[in-house]
């Protein structure tokens, strides 16, 4: 007797969902972290700008600890998986023009897989 | 002449990453929130589990408000996208065991299109 099929997956709830690192660690920590790196202002300005584009199907997060510290701030899109490292809310309004309205790249502040978190 | 080929996107930093919202509204409000449903603690148990199974590529983060309140306590994983509604921590043992080491789904516990938030 055949398998069943398998369902298909829901479609997408969210077209681009963004998480913004607001982790927060003591002043001095050797890995540093995003909030101590300004991100917390990030995410509320791309919040309100995000509103103000009215870019449909887009939410904006906040999340906890991502791992990339030491490249933070650190933010993450998916579905597609690209992370940013915006350090003005210029680079906020590049992000939303050029990948979350354009769906291009914004290449120069891209995390690539050469920005490790070195171990130990 | 031709265009510039297009970079390639990097390879995904994390094979699956999970967002489990811990977002909180003050008792009583219409909608309820994530973690007056108990995400919280779910949150805990699921990062404990995950480390004790020893997922490669895998990282379990907390989120701000994912807007699914009414169908919490929420999580979503990328970049499949696919969301659950955990209630329990066996519920977290079944979406640890099946999808994030299996790839499957957890049908009983997904959420999909026609879990939407009601208007106004």
């Amino acid at each position: 007797m055949p398998d069943s099929p398998v369902p298909p997956d829901p479609p997408p709830y969210f077209r681009a969902h963004v998480f913004v690192c607001c982790n927060r660690r003591p002043d001095g920590h050797r890995r540093g972290s995003c909030a101590a790196r300004g991100s917390e202002k990030l995410r509320d300005y791309m919040k309100v700008r995000a509103k103000e584009l009215g870019l449909a199907g887009v939410r904006i997060n906040q999340a906890g600890c991502l791992d990339r510290c030491e490249f933070g701030p650190a933010l993450v899109i998916y579905p597609e998986g690209i992370w940013y490292r915006p350090e003005t809310p210029a680079d906020i309004d590049e992000i939303l023009e050029t990948h979350l309205r354009g769906g291009g790249r914004v290449r120069r502040l891209m995390l690539t897989e050469t920005d490790v978190v070195p171990k130990g």
